[in-house]
């Protein structure tokens, strides 16, 4: 059960759909920011999109977020969750084309510190053709993944009891987007 | 030097107001998150809000996040910048309410990760007076500045070269809120 009384059945409205209920002057802004970073117009996918989100949860150990945007990723991405596992548990040698790779290394590097971003790490991913929209979105990505990790993990919300409700889920994240959530 | 080309001149522009300049579609729901928890109608002032703020972006070692948000947060508050120092110097001993003192600890546990908050932290803070909406928003605000700080640091931006710049911004934070800065 979370810390605080959300107001919600948690089993009905797991991870971070409690505490967006509890607090719609908050939710607005943040689904906006996840609609616009995840599936705003963009050169990266929705799917490579997510599969940053996805990377990004996984390595701060939000079993919600990870397995929400590991599903919604998945939905989305030719390879499916094969793929999603392998970056999550090898990046180095996940087939993934070598953009993403180098832009998952800065997504990681922004996971630990903002200032584990080197220029060096930048350098690479332009090597392999990242604009600097693309530089810029996957640092916000991940910095937004280590916000909503630690709101739905600080205030100790429940992972979906039915590992089944994630891919429901994504279904209707793939057809309606983040702003209807609430 | 950023990380990017931001477009902006970045001694004018320092710390998080290039990166807004560079990407509108995002800075709207940031600065709309940032605005209604910082400054929406709440039982903590402003000012203590933007201590949580300043606290979290000390303990990320943000320093543009960090001087910013102590400017705001003093300029806020009766003790001014003494008490900022003191909060950050060692919340132990700095002389806030009980309550805040409880929100600040729940805020730092946040910093290092969501698993961090126990229920003793949160049990904590309601012996103290502490709502369901003060430990949200607490979590939030810590969280949120989890974000900023990395989305600060990890695109390589430069806090201002005057440290008199805080000062002149947080006239205009305080008066005109955080929609106006985009």
């Amino acid at each position: 059960m979370a810390h605080i009384d959300l107001g919600v059945d948690e089993t009905e409205f797991p991870g971070i759909r409690g505490p967006l209920r509890f607090r719609p002057e908050t939710a607005r802004p943040l689904l906006e920011l996840v609609e616009v970073l995840l599936r705003g117009p963009h050169p990266l996918t929705p799917g490579e999109r997510e599969l940053i989100a996805a990377y990004v949860s996984g390595r701060n150990e939000c079993t919600y977020c990870c397995a929400a945007h590991s599903a919604y990723a998945a939905a989305q991405l030719d390879e499916g969750m094969t793929l999603v596992d392998q970056v999550r548990a090898d990046l180095d040698s996940a087939p993934v084309p070598a953009k993403l790779r180098a832009l998952l290394r800065i997504a990681g590097a922004v996971q630990v510190s903002g200032r584990e971003v080197t220029p060096e790490l930048v350098k690479a991913a332009r090597a392999e053709g990242a604009t600097d929209l693309e530089i810029h979105d996957t640092v916000l990505i991940a910095a937004a993944f280590c916000m909503f990790n630690r709101y739905v993990d600080g205030l100790g919300t429940l992972p979906a009891a039915d590992p089944g409700w994630y891919a429901q889920a994504s279904e209707r994240i793939v057809t309606a987007g983040y702003r209807q959530v609430v």
